[in-house]
């Protein structure tokens, strides 16, 4: 059952908190819907915003200040949950684990198979129901994130490739076979499986022949740049493979929503170039 | 001592998070400043942002998305606290009496009159040094706010029309002394003097020559509006006065940061138009 928890009118368009219970993840989850008022009787595109670690649909819906520009580009924006939720649901005491903490993967591991299906979730269940909230959806998608969400709006392109137009970034992890969160979750969730770790890691998705266009904008006062964001490895197995990114280096800017509400109108217009419309 | 809590880069500028030790009100307080990065070596205006009843200096810096704009228009932005804070000071268990809720004034009753100093505050002390951290300030001031701050906005600049090039509210409380909030705030912090109360209520304050330039938005879905929003009063006290507001109803709008999003620009080219630079 779907449930309408919020709709707030801005720049135009409308903002919906729903909720609704997911028969993947077996629990309530929640996600972030904005519609912009249409200017004409045009059909219009779905982008996928994943966010970060300990974030849930309301960062990017107060913080990240697209809706100037997705009204005007006419782009529908969802915002789903970082993970399953709710007592019943396994967790960490650890912020970079369990509950707002998926990775966004489908785990195959103990305690977490049960419930962390959110790959899964967000490549059937999620899209259903949002495709039928949007009454003039194209049938295009594009998908962006941050960090966490970085990581996962690459591995969901890169998996994905017919289904997004394109994908851009802002601090992704973009090679967590290497670096403490990624080697952490991937532990936890897939077990020692290292095969299937690559096929999780956006590094060796890239090794095919036609992927999205992919733009990364990475902050050089970021906290965890170059630590756990490491670009170098990444830039060169897409350059091995002749795959077009767009990696811009943004001077002093950190890992903040503030680097995002600063660059995201650049991301939805790149979106915006990839997305055509079906008319 | 001024300490600096935070610095991000946002927009191409820099917005600080300052906290000092106020004479004042007897307590440690912070404050939001963004400056935004010199198009070229002319001076720029200082414009304040008050806000509403429960929040602190961050609700606008995160939610209010006046970044992008402010940049554009070259203009200092700072964001004070809404009341004196801290164990020492007085509280109260209500959501709209004591921290969080000062409603700007100078209170004069027991237990507040110690801390509750607001108003000489953002006068004196508080505007000081802020522009002392503006090194090309062009010595032109705007105020605008939201609710308990567009109240607090109103109020400041008709009570200071020679500070004030021009003055803009969200969802103001027009006329306190004859709402629920008004009443019991300026009970409790003036007692039941009501010639002082007339001192701190915009509709009286109108009864003067000259008044800076007003516009004010009120979303027609505010869930406080018109219960403790009014709007008739006040504008027919203006247009006794021939003093020029310019009141604007939104349609659907509701009391959140999301209707402050979307017409935060319209209030800054609005200050824009009425501010000049000194050079």
């Amino acid at each position: 059952m779907l449930k309408e928890l919020e709709k707030k009118k801005v720049f135009s368009g409308y903002q919906y908190r729903y909720q609704h219970d997911s028969q993947v993840l077996k629990c309530s989850m929640v996600f972030t819907l904005f519609l912009p008022k249409l200017d004409n009787k045009q059909t219009i595109p779905l982008i996928w915003w994943l966010s970060g670690l300990t974030c849930d649909d309301q960062n990017f819906a107060t913080k990240g200040g697209f809706q100037a520009y997705a009204q005007a580009n006419q782009q529908a924006i969802v915002i789903p949950d970082t993970s399953p939720r709710g007592e019943g649901v396994p967790d960490d005491d650890a912020y970079d684990l369990g509950q707002g903490a998926s990775f966004y993967l489908d785990a195959s591991q103990e305690p977490w198979s049960q419930n962390y299906l959110m790959y899964t979730y967000l490549s059937q269940e999620l899209p259903e129901l949002v495709k039928s909230l949007i009454p003039n959806f194209s049938g295009q998608e594009a998908i962006m994130g941050h960090s966490m969400g970085g990581y996962g709006a690459l591995m969901l392109a890169l998996r994905q490739p017919e289904r997004f137009q394109s994908v851009s970034a802002f601090a992704p992890i973009t090679n967590p076979s290497q670096v403490e969160w990624g080697k952490k979750a991937f532990s936890n969730y897939l077990g020692d499986n290292h095969h299937q770790w690559q096929t999780y890691d956006p590094i060796y998705l890239l090794d095919q022949e036609k992927v999205p266009p992919m733009l990364i904008t990475q902050g050089t006062a970021d906290e965890f740049y170059p630590n756990q964001l490491t670009e170098e490895a990444f830039l060169s197995a897409a350059n091995q493979h002749n795959h077009q990114v767009t990696y811009n280096k943004e001077e002093a800017y950190d890992h903040s929503y503030y680097t995002i509400a600063s660059f995201i109108g650049q991301h939805l217009a790149f979106h915006h170039d990839h997305l055509r419309d079906n008319i």
